[in-house]
């Protein structure tokens, strides 16, 4: 089950792994978070691996790597916003050295979600945000023939398309008009990217639902994404598919973050 | 489960019901659902829920309330489409001998979808596609707090809000931009319409998840439509929960119709 | 043309008249807007017409019906905004003294802006922000057909339809999704409400077009709203032309309120 | 005046010029049209500016081209459709041979549309239907500054910016959520591409006011799109101004070909 996990409390950590890969300068945070650690009894550990919490230090791609580094580890990861959105991170950085003391006594959640495999000539790869296939070309649409379960559902000229999990639903998919997913949705949702078919409206659809795109397009090739991050290429004629995976996310926040404060807190003009 | 049942086929029907209370005159049609009838040996009575299955002939709303009507009595309702969109209802005019033929035969696929429950001042509604609040007078917007599963979201300036099925999710919740719901998914979609605030966004919530709507207009009172019919209002103050329930309504369909078909066909240019 | 006024400043204001029919209880604000007008030697008079300035104490719906009644008349008006939002209104109510006292100095700048004229059965009304033709039952659908400059093009199935000033842009049409007209653009925005059809989008007309709008609804009739009050209704097979009148609004504003800036602040997360 | 001539009559065409750059395979139409003109007594000439009247033989961006090479040269371009949407030629390819002679007969119209002047480093585009300001980085959003008029609206986050002519109103600015601009409105559309933030929203500004668009992303340059085509890139801190231009392109239509004729065949579902 997606789920947020019953309890606010857990162990005290013993372990901890810092993560900070950004492009923003984080060291003098990096420093912080190891004086919290040295004060807390925290032994910090070089493998988020091996750690029993992973901190991550950036902004929502810091922590995108980090989570799905961790993927099937059952490891969680926390994050301190140091980007300019911060959906996932729930430290802010003045309250830094206060939350991430309670968080190290184990007062913090674990929130599980689920994630994307997609396929692709033969690799695999995992998506805790989202699968994205987009033109490669500035200034050129593709074409882009999708079927879903299956069922053929036609082609669409466009920039590109979307496939979504809910934590990824407030990310790309929402700035091209997907809705959001709340947590606790077992589902994925499917967004065009600037379709020129005017008929072309968000899709959402559960586990066990197989959407395939399919590169139509004579002469341009599509750049897949993960998580924002160009894994390959597909060429004229090739296909993608995309489907809900079987591992899932452990993100951890504090005990008091809720999706919908965050959601309120981000989005709503008038909270 | 929200699901399909496995097989394309049933037992032969032996009783059916016709029900036709639709804006349109369709007493021909009627007539033509007898002839069939009567050469397929199959009964007709009165109340559908003495029948085997229902012959809905008429738009989405007869079938609507039909199915509405069948809720937790097991007994299937298929539709004849003489409305102007047609997404639930199956047959088509011309192919009614032919195809109602084969479904009195037993070729017809039933499809469980969720329904929603909403409670107000006491009293329970039941909505196969969705609940909507709305400004009970023309050109004055009214004013919305919403909250879900407990948590306050704000308020939001609007017309009205609409808490969909995935089922209705193609109807009233579409032409305000709300998402496809594919089927299968056990989730409602909310989508606000006309809201003045310029962030509020298409939201889809899984089962368990209770969104309760108040009406925070000091002077102007919203009416509570249920599959498009207005069954309460809600005064100034006044607040209605609304949540996925524990009935699915029962609809048949040819064993070739497939929920991407129909949305290929109704909402795709090129298919 | 359409334009600002090239000056910031005027001679000082001589007469004026205090307009305040609003919802909201404005008695207070009235008494304010009197004692600064007696510091400043400022004639108060019952009839706006007989001013040099309106002075509109209320929400936007009371400086739009200030601005209907002046037209033609070469008085302009100006806002203090009691309203929620304020779009029109250029002087905070905490600012009400310092401001005002500036505008009676002449320290104030008019907007000349294009208005509507609607004609339906013989009947002519003239709009400073918006014409809306609406389904006048809660539920209902309507078939609205509609030609621009004798052109048909074709039936909406929708709840209705709005046409929009530039000044009007930022208000309902905007909750519907239509485009922001920047001052001094002489043209219409088209913006359906909620349409079935996906393919509807909003259209800009410029000066000279007239766009005619058809109830092609069988049983509902259409309520048409100017300015957000209800004037008329369209019945089934009645039909309203709309187009950019030869009066323009005249709105007063401080000189430092300028559209965009204005925009950004209601608009825009981040300024 | 941005207008349609008044007459659907010219004089017979003498000298015409084939334009025919396009991706797809046109020699056999162009062969169709030589054999046209040759039994027209309409000399084909090699330069379209040493015509009377350009055709051009394949999609959009081909007769895009031709119009902004005209430019200036009082020649029209009229448009065969060999591309996927057509919306600016007038000519079906099974239409050719009948619609073409009645060309070359005089029996066309000429509309003449607005144009957009790009500024960036010193360097001057013109740009029939749009110009485009775009992450050049798969994955990367960009952060846009923009003002217009010189007043600041502020950053926006997003993958891109769209300033659009009333002809490139149902391109680009179309698939991204623009309006569409109406035939004879002179004005331009500002659209965002994937805003990031939600209240980002098209804006319409008419003729004088200059939209000045700033690269305000630390670390990714933007490609500057003319038409479709990339011209240059925005560094960093680079800046691009965008105006309505002086010259106007100069497109030949069938005379019964009209805008909003145009407009319902290609986007309306129900015509």
């Amino acid at each position: 089950m997606t789920s947020t996990s019953g309890s606010n409390r857990h162990s005290p950590v013993e372990t901890a792994a810092v993560v900070a890969h950004g492009r923003v300068d984080v060291r003098d945070a990096v420093e912080r978070v190891r004086a919290v650690a040295e004060r807390a009894g925290v032994e910090l550990v070089d493998e988020p691996e091996r750690a029993q919490l992973a901190v991550s230090v950036g902004g929502d791609g810091t922590i995108l790597r980090t989570l799905a580094r961790l993927l099937g580890t059952g490891i969680p990861a926390i994050g301190i916003n140091f980007g300019r959105v911060g959906f996932l991170a729930s430290i802010a950085p003045e309250r830094l050295e206060d939350d991430l003391a309670r968080v190290f006594r184990g007062e913090y959640r674990t929130i599980e979600q689920p994630t994307l495999e997609a396929q692709l000539d033969g690799g695999t790869f995992v998506a805790v945000n989202d699968v994205v296939a987009t033109s490669s070309t500035l200034g050129r649409m593709i074409e882009l023939g999708w079927s879903i379960a299956g069922e053929d559902l036609g082609v669409v000229s466009c920039d590109g398309m979307i496939c979504s999990t809910p934590s990824g639903s407030t990310a790309y998919n929402l700035s091209n008009g997907g809705p959001v997913l709340g947590r606790g949705l077992d589902a994925m949702a499917i967004t065009f990217i600037a379709p020129h078919s005017l008929d072309a409206r968000p899709l959402v659809v559960p586990r066990g639902m197989t959407v395939t795109v399919r590169n139509a397009t004579a002469d341009v090739s599509a750049g897949v994404l993960v998580d924002g991050h160009r894994v390959a290429d597909m060429l004229p004629g090739g296909e993608i598919s995309v489907f809900l995976a079987d591992e899932r996310s452990l993100l951890a926040t504090l005990p008091e973050t809720t999706f919908f404060g965050r959601y309120r807190e981000t989005f709503t003009s008038h909270p």
